[in-house]
């Protein structure tokens, strides 16, 4: 794990740092891996449901921004990565039945049969690239659950989780909706701005989930300014909530990276 | 048909004008109805076909921009125009069996049936809007067969279709560029610019399908720009050519009026 540094894998092209994944070198998180690549969450599904999962994401595109979706079958992401196995390179992968998590290993081989569709959505890293480019800084507060009901479809519903971040005053937060906006399919623009009540969040210091690693979050001081945007985690939530026989997603922040830049893939 | 006129249906809401087809006293074309709205083409497919339909208009997005999807067996556009019956409110239907046009009716109620499901995808006049107010003015070219094939997917192949207009110079075809690239439901940015045999179009006074209604063509004077849009007709042509059992879209230049307005859809 601790093999290699933040710098190493920052620097690294999605080709290496998918075949250190695949060997089994590194199980940690995706987080700062390849910069300015387009990272992508996995969902994994019977073909029975892969429909009704795919009008759940039209519905709420910002939340489930479609990369591209695998032949049923194929673990092979034809084109965002050609030479990628989905079965192996990510860091590590939850494993959903009836509505537990039964397995978190860092393949799914043995998991694979000849009718699963696999999904791939865009993940937030992909817009940190640009606020990065665009000298913003942010503090990072974790995920917190809202009073806000994802638009349903079938057997797929539940409430937005969103991400947040703060940043340091208006002009710096405006800038950040401006950059953000570009990038659809890595959320877009955030979904709210200023007051956690308003969706439901009763206190900030307190993320539900995924809390920034080893401190716990600091609500914003006067003149920050706190963003949030839709969040993966709302999938994990309501695949879990479906009782679904089988579903695979991505363990928390271990993502998979594309060959695609994220500028690429952004709007205007 | 005639009793009413152009400036008439331009200044009709969506409502008013969805109830005038109803109501069967229009069957000829929405174009130009409802000034500012966005419209939307239609193809019904049954459920079996519906998710390899919808991972190709993945594939092949600003082709086919999904703006909404209907519950199966239902025929109203609830989250475009809930009021609306998309068996009756478009002023014309082909219905595709077994590769053929085998009727092109006013209404579509006897062909409905519980296992339906449509699509609603984005129409290229709700970004016309946004050139007028740009100020730009087109020649209508019609539409052309490319030798550029979509990204196929399950049954659903074939080549790109697109609709061509020119500008009158370079300046105005950037700024075409710059104002449509904001609405992606409404196929975006042009796919192509300029050299119309670069992507396979030998000439340009002789479009495949659509004409302008009562004239030729004229191919671009010098100083002119000619810009190409991906094209409905591309989709009608490959619902032909996938053989399915039943398929109904728009007929050409029939699409359905929502009660979104275009710059409700637009990104940035």
């Amino acid at each position: 794990m601790s093999k290699y540094t933040g710098t190493q894998l920052l620097a690294m092209t999605p080709q290496e740092y998918r075949s250190l994944v695949r060997r089994g070198e590194w199980t940690g998180r995706s987080t700062n891996a390849c910069y300015g690549y387009c990272a992508a969450e996995i969902v994994i599904l019977p073909k029975e449901y892969a429909y009704d999962f795919l009008v759940f994401c039209h519905r709420n595109p910002l939340t489930c921004p479609v990369l591209d979706i695998t032949e049923v079958g194929s673990p092979h992401p034809s084109r965002l990565a050609p030479d990628a196995d989905l079965r192996t390179d990510l860091p590590r992968y939850m494993v959903i039945k009836d509505g537990q998590v039964t397995d978190e290993p860092t393949d799914i081989k043995k998991y694979w049969r000849d009718d699963l569709a696999t999904f791939m959505l865009g993940e937030a890293t992909s817009f940190n690239w640009a606020l990065m480019d665009a000298n913003l800084h942010f503090r990072k507060m974790g995920s917190f659950l809202t009073n806000i009901p994802c638009v349903p479809y079938g057997l797929f519903k539940g409430n937005l989780v969103v991400y947040c971040k703060v940043f340091k005053n208006s002009h710096e937060a405006v800038r950040a909706i401006q950059v953000t906006s570009r990038h659809r399919f890595q959320h877009g623009a955030p979904m709210h701005v200023g007051d956690p009540a308003a969706i439901g969040i009763k206190d900030l210091s307190k993320p539900d989930k995924i809390p920034p690693v080893g401190q716990a979050p600091k609500p914003p001081d006067e003149g920050e300014v706190a963003l949030f945007w839709p969040c993966f985690a709302t999938v994990r939530a309501i695949l879990i909530n479906a009782n679904l026989p089988l579903a695979i997603v991505d363990y928390p922040a271990s993502y998979f990276v594309t060959d695609k830049r994220s500028e690429e893939l952004a709007v205007l």
